[in-house]
């Protein structure tokens, strides 16, 4: 069936193996390693790592595809209504070694439960370790022409969506410079199932794209030993993130996935200095500023 | 009042005072610096870190006293049954330098809401990144003294419930090798408000008299290269515990505390390499296997 989640698991699997491709072409040294897992309840996965790349010190591209009985726990903590579920989806997280080169992450994912009901959700965004304001907009412009492709309304949508989602609310402070995020997207008067699909399929083909430009805008800037320290830092926050705020982290904890593929996110050193402060006028400050408020990069 | 909200407030603040000069004592070179902040609903505290000591990397012993209105999501998430709470306590988390030396924990608090309902809670506990089991013993027979002392039965009841909170159900794995936590403490027919201060306080007392126990066992170990990433792998599954389990850093995050005095907790350096594994037969294999089980470390 076309857009039925066979289907949908075979194209993920077919972008997750684009990625890894480009992604090594892109580093020039670095290869992918394969873990392949099982999950008991049903379902498992096939995790990919490049481990201490020319530019990638660590970087998680992952497929899944889960199913089986909807647990107490789902059911309580994350409000599924059902008691089977299906659930299949690619993620990226890529550290590189330069400060100067953005984390980035990517998901595209499909959910249904045995009462028929379906959706996807995904998102791509960028965490730059400094908020450089030309490459965050390189970044917007190539997400949104995907997104005015698909739907001319929804880049508006799905990147206030992002600057909400990818928000470290303790800190009031972005995660980075945004993206987009959507999350239960169904098939409306205007889109159907495989329009949906579609659009996550190219959000998939556009990640090597977008990646590339940033790993060419930042890899050859001055490296300073200082700013390993602010990476780290940041990478801390990354961190923060991921651990109190993703729903991803929290679904593949609580629905008995492999610990170290939802956890692949998570960065080789982070760093908490207490009560860190960038000096004045320093490009870190700047950098805090600029995660302090809502910016629209496209203006 | 004898227990009242501003005599154990008082006495919380003796005990700040008390370990903090018994740590500088023990470290021998670093200093305490101080941060005091407030809390715009009511409240604040006093934050005091100690940084690149001669013995410890990164140590915080806070206390903070706040108050005022439950917020909707405090009510929501925390479930707290009342319109004004008060709540006042004193945070330890030590790191070492040495990783034979164990990261340490100790909380005492108190709260109280408008309708009179009111409750102790705390702890202390051990996480060692290379498990000793003669130093996990001599923690626990410290700890153990003082429970007997405030009741016979109590050591059994909250080391059993320090395994059951201090642990990682991600990764089925303790934090550490446990110690003593408990919560919603009030007065019984055998045991008045000031016994369970009492208690609180005596575990206040204890601290530094176990930590330094346990500074003089690893300080002299030698120290190898190799433990230094083991050590931040360990304190990256700190990270993990703090931010996805701990109740008082969700209760802080929530209720507006103050996200440095919160966070002080973190280490300076953490480390998720992707699914690390330790050799066959080696100290670090066999600390996860301590780990992965329920021991009591007294039998």
């Amino acid at each position: 069936v076309i857009s039925g989640k066979d289907h949908i698991s075979t194209e993920f699997r077919a972008i997750q193996d684009h990625i890894c491709q480009e992604l090594e072409r892109i580093d020039g040294a670095g290869k992918f390693a394969e873990d392949l897992w099982q999950r008991t309840e049903g379902g498992g996965g096939r995790t990919r790592i490049l481990s201490d790349g020319a530019i990638i010190e660590k970087g998680g591209v992952a497929f899944s595809e889960v199913y089986g009985p909807v647990s107490e726990v789902m059911k309580k903590q994350l409000g599924l209504n059902g008691e089977h579920f299906f659930a299949t989806g690619v993620s990226i997280v890529l550290h590189a070694h330069h400060p100067r080169i953005p984390i980035i992450h990517m998901n595209i994912r499909y959910f249904e439960l045995d009462s028929g009901a379906y959706w996807f959700g995904g998102g791509i965004d960028l965490t730059p370790h400094y908020v450089n304001e030309s490459q965050a907009k390189a970044f917007h412009e190539k997400v949104k022409a995907v997104c005015d492709d698909f739907d001319v309304r929804c880049y508006r949508r799905f990147s206030d969506w992002a600057h909400e989602y990818f928000y470290n609310v303790h800190r009031n402070e972005s995660r980075g410079v945004g993206g987009i995020f959507f999350d239960h997207l169904s098939e409306s008067d205007n889109l159907s199932k495989s329009d949906i699909l579609s659009f996550c399929l190219q959000l998939g083909r556009l990640f090597p794209v977008v990646y590339q430009e940033q790993v060419e805008k930042g890899r050859n800037l001055p490296l300073l030993e200082k700013e390993i320290l602010w990476r780290n830092i940041r990478r801390g926050r990354y961190v923060e993130f991921n651990l109190v705020y993703d729903r991803g982290t929290k679904f593949g904890l609580l629905s008995g996935g492999r610990v170290e593929s939802i956890l692949m996110s998570l960065p080789n050193t982070a760093a908490w200095e207490y009560n860190f402060q960038p000096e004045k006028g320093s490009e870190e400050e700047n950098t805090l500023a600029l995660l302090n408020q809502r910016i629209d990069w496209l203006q």
